[in-house]
């Protein structure tokens, strides 16, 4: 359970006390180093480098050409510093950037736009959703990504731009802040449809086989990743609609249809989302009107055998008392017919039973 | 229950990582032909042609009647193609066209409106609602309907252009648009009605018969029921509001009346589906404390047996004890008075449970 | 219960599949002829007559003088059509008097205004609401109201303006309108407070009386009537206040006070019902709990009683076997120190149940 | 139980039928005299007068001086008409200031605001709140309060202007009619605190001796005195900001930060409110855990009891039995052997108990 | 519990009856002196000065460099009012300053900004949160803040003043406000941290020892800190807002980008704290559904052994009856038989239970 907390509450401890725009990274700490890929293309012409150090990525700022820098790693401060200066953004983003636990937003400061959201992954193993926070800045003729760990969800990206393939190669570096998000927001479809798989076989367990005990964990342990899934999804209408409204110059005519387009995208995965919750409140009902039904059975059970066999023992108990004058006890049918009344007694109690339906 | 997640999660991972407009169908593969129906109109005359191919469907569009062109089938992408270059559909309405788990929405792209709902029907040996995505794209003189598979729903609508009965024929392709959506909103009424007979069944033996132990599956399947038809029918509202509000001018003032009639019809059915889950979560309240109620009166049985025999097995136990000095074991009438006695202890017990009304 | 589903759920299905703007009646078939009744009046003239045909209506529509046409019935579709023709109603509002299943609203059609709202009456006998659809057409000079059945509620009306009390004979058509509505709003207060006294039985039966076993069902039948209340209350709010922003002439300033103050009706009634939904699931919450103190009691006693007895039964039961080697059988005070033993056990038990407050 | 009806479903019946605009008094009827005190006064002078009718009301109204009358009682119809005529009052505020279940709200008719709400008082010994409507009419000079019982919640208001202390003898009527207002929300906070104590008071009771079977009733009442406190107090937000947002001559700018600050004051009231009933549905949850818990340590009692002496006594029966040939009868040791496997059952029995932690 | 009706109810009463603007303190009496700090700096200068008196805190009003008072302890109404004189503070702001139960707001005074916020610390011992109120004026060239005690959250900022560190000695006072604020709402991360993880401990022992007792308790605790903090959280969203989209002079540009990074972290404990509600929910649901559980088990335990010993015990005593006439009891087999057919009827219950999985 050692990731509740830090998924849930994050650590912004780390950080209170220091002054606003101080760089602390609250992430993990990892012991690879940053990996930084640049790609420089327009129609015509691609070049594609990797670096390890910041350096040589300013160069990049002021050519006509399309660059987009992807920075796997936030934990050498240096660099996040160094492409800071190289590309002017303002500290409070830096500080967000290095800050993992951001809820996602969008924010439109002076001829940049910064873009945060959560790019979640689903583990099996643990039935949890972990989550890594990407950063995306969309500037004049550049876009920078920055993610906590080196991941391949954007190759299918890079492969379209090595190959020219689809539109990106045309279009700004809007459209390829958006397919960028895009495609993260793609990657929730798959979290959603791995949900939904294990929300349809727990319905399927509690609806055939409702006393299983563990039922009620499995409940609670979905409940609280679509609480988490929640948390994420929720605020990115907010971000994306932010970015089609945008004001901003960086946000140009075609690309909008696509923003509204992927908005369209985020109301769905919310829809499932609530849908999800409803019907995982709707399963608790079920399972604990099937504890109750389950009692029910039970105590029947025991009151059926109890009531018809306690007044037999009563009445067996009359007879084994060692009264002296006990004149039954002498006659010569008397065994016979208390074995006759009993049966009699048992055969009503049973029809009892029987017309109450509780056999 | 194999339907359930596709019903609810939608098969979009089927499209993850392929890049936007890019043309992939996610509905179920089907093996007969495409069939395409093209009614071509004015006040004055009438064509009604089908085709399998779309290579003549382009002829139409420069026409000056009102051309209807509704596609039968979605799997043969070559022919949404086709249309949608003839049409000049952008391509990112194709793609929604194909993606079968589209959330219902209206846009308004350049010169064309595109509205995407969910045709819903109603089976009654699974108890299940189906859903059928139909597009309808409307533009200066045509109006183009997509649908997964052949239905009758819109035959009525044909026989009355055929016959020029009703208003159709001397309106323009926005009302026809109008008419189309009005007929699949009508036909939410007939599955409000079904649902509405079934909560009704379901009250009554719930009422009458509270401890039939398969109420709580039937209100969970209702209820997963109603939480899909809302999911089909809020967005309906916007949808339609959108139409209603559209600044196009492919919404003429006429037709303006007849939209927000069928606003009114979708209000409706959302404050029908709403106050079916007040209802059902009002069952399943009195259907729980039945069951509660049921318990008690299980308990009540078996305590009141109990507790009348228990003392007296004690009271004969006691005279069956086998000690050489028990003096009134000897006693004449020792015998009867016990019986006396335990009569006694009897009646006093039935009348103080009698008392607190627990017989 | 066979009204259940036609008040909620509508009979909608009747008119699926008919063409916008057909006249289909959608409420009970009725046997008597339908009564027409004018009022035509100014402040200092006054005309009253009765049709059961709608012939001579449209006479009246050129007159100067204010026109009010009662009509009580709509089954009979000839008259509805004459009335609409002579009067210049939209075929959409015609077609939504006949359909009695209509969503309270206001509508502002080119010089006419329509409301439709539900007059609802409480049947003492089955303990349901019953409602009935009144359309109210506002013209320039006249008014037209459409009721189902023939009722008195209007008869008040009547009275003031044949003998002239109140303002009625001296305001315009809008006032007269606004005094239909008021007086069936009004009508709401009486459903309000005879579910109040409901209300207050029940709650007063389950605070005295918990384990009564149909205090759930009448909580159910009371949250059923509520939600059925809510329906039509609910749309009240927007009517009026769609009626009091009207920007159409129909609508003089000096009727605009007399609205808002209709509008505080409707408010103050939207809020009992809201109340009235919050202290009834109180009642639902304080039953079930009382269910579950009820079962907490008897489950004392039986434990009492059985843990008291049980281990003295084992005693005696030890004493009876036969045993031929049990010394305490042939000692003198066996018997009495074995009855000592379990008065003692017995006291014992009882001051542990008594400290554990169980007796 | 009887003012239950009264205060939340109120007595508009009496009201039902007569025409708008008419006198009704819906109060309780009381014998004693109307009082009327006029305060009439600017920064020097001070003139206080009692009177039991209205002639020598109308004088005050073109005097320069700011006058106040305060109307205690609103049963004699004559008066308040009077005092209508001679303010120039619009006859839909008489009746509303008659009707004393109005809902809280604020109304600007040409050239007087008219406001009114709810005096709350609690009562200690019925445990609930009353209620007493006030009325308040604004004009230009002049300040009309009406009550519907002689109270005296502004005699701290008549102090500070018999004395001058404060600001009110230098401020206009404005600020009056705020401090009247004022007072009586400063009196909602005495309600809150209340209300809180008896929270806690319960929630001590639940938390320590969890199985008091009254807990239930007292959070049935607790909750139904805070849907009526709620339903007083949530038009007052409403209320309040109208009037700092009227457009009215009559709200001076000076006025304003004090209205913003009795404003805030209603949020706070109504944030405690809200706090409260989280707070009791928490205390309901609680409670009924506790039930359970209670239930289960009742269940493990006799289960414990039961499932070590039900065996046992069976042992001792076997061995009660009559048989002529059974060999264990005779032998020399069976006796103490018995009681040795029961005991040793017994102590197994017990140590799995243990081991389940149900002892 | 004492706290619970301070933290949650105030202590408004002290103030019920008093004219609006008069100074009553409603906190804590306190012993200490009041602590006075002042700041007086800009680029370049730096003076600290501390007082106990105010009578020297007027004369930094009007010198061009910036200066921060603190006075920690609100108990001597003199100081405050003394202050208030010196720089023109509305007799409202004091009043509020004064009153330690305001609610989170921010006022824009004609040239001052007034926030009055909650300060929170979290006890170890008692689990419980303490808040503290602190206000802060905003002038011209001059912050005043206000604390009910000393405390030294304000300590960081103090350094970073007197070693010039940071962005603080270069900007204005209202950057100055700012990082006051920030640093409060830095301090509330730390709560919901510790919240967290209280919520995972309790998680933890609910899952995995769901009969410990009292799990309910501490869920109410728990619940009813989270309304406590909720209360101070929420308002708190409007007030940064209200800073931000102030239109005063006092607010400048290069200061709006901090505030909307302190807002979005606003909007993050908001945030957090609605999921916690929703974890904190959903424990309840587990561990009343773990209740039942248990409760499931051990009916199923005392059923299982009475429903296989309480036959079995009739059969013994059937045999043990005294008739004369039992022939059984003479023959050579029967006791061994006897013995065979009850552990036949054993084997067969318990087979039965097996497969009715009670076992």
């Amino acid at each position: 359970m050692g990731g509740l907390k830090e998924r849930f509450f994050g650590k912004k401890t780390k950080k209170v006390g220091s002054p606003p725009g101080s760089f602390v990274y609250t992430g993990e700490k990892r012991a690879e180093e940053v990996r930084i890929t640049v790609f420089d293309y327009d129609r015509n012409n691609f070049v594609e480098e990797k670096y390890s150090t910041a350096e040589n990525c300013g160069r990049f700022k002021d050519t006509k050409t399309l660059t987009w820098i992807n920075i796997d790693g936030l934990h050498d401060l240096e660099i996040i510093k160094t492409i800071g200066l190289q590309y002017d953004i303002h500290p409070l983003i830096l500080e967000d950037i290095l800050d993992v636990d951001q809820r996602p937003k969008m924010e439109d400061f002076d001829k940049r736009i910064y873009v945060v959201m959560k790019m979640l992954s689903y583990d099996e193993n643990t039935e949890r959703i972990n989550s890594e926070q990407v950063s995306i800045i969309l500037g004049k003729n550049f876009v920078l990504s920055f993610q906590e760990k080196p991941g391949d969800v954007f190759d299918g990206i890079r492969d379209r731009i090595r190959t020219s393939r689809g539109r990106v190669r045309e279009m700004g570096p809007d459209y390829l802040a958006y397919i960028l998000i895009d495609t993260m927001i793609d990657n929730y479809f798959i979290i959603i449809e791995k949900m939904g798989n294990r929300l349809e076989i727990l319905e399927e367990d509690i609806l055939n086989n409702p006393s299983s005990s563990n039922a009620s964990a499995s409940i609670h342990v979905l409940k609280r990743e679509l609480i988490f899934l929640r948390k994420s999804v929720w605020p990115l209408r907010e971000l994306i609609s932010g970015l089609e409204r945008s004001e901003s110059d960086l946000i140009t005519k075609p690309v909008q249809p696509f923003l509204r387009d992927v908005y369209e995208h985020t109301i769905h995965i919310i829809d499932s989302v609530e849908s999800f919750r409803d019907m995982i409140s709707g399963m608790l009902d079920i399972y604990l009107s099937s504890l109750s039904n389950r009692m029910n059975e039970v105590m029947k059970v025991l009151t059926v055998i109890a009531t018809i066999f306690i007044p037999l023992t009563f009445l067996v108990g009359v007879y084994g008392m060692n009264f002296t004058h006990m004149p039954e006890l002498g006659w010569r049918w008397s065994y016979p017919v208390v074995w006759g009344v009993m049966a009699g007694l048992g055969i009503i109690m049973f029809i009892l039973f029987k017309r109450k339906r509780w056999i």
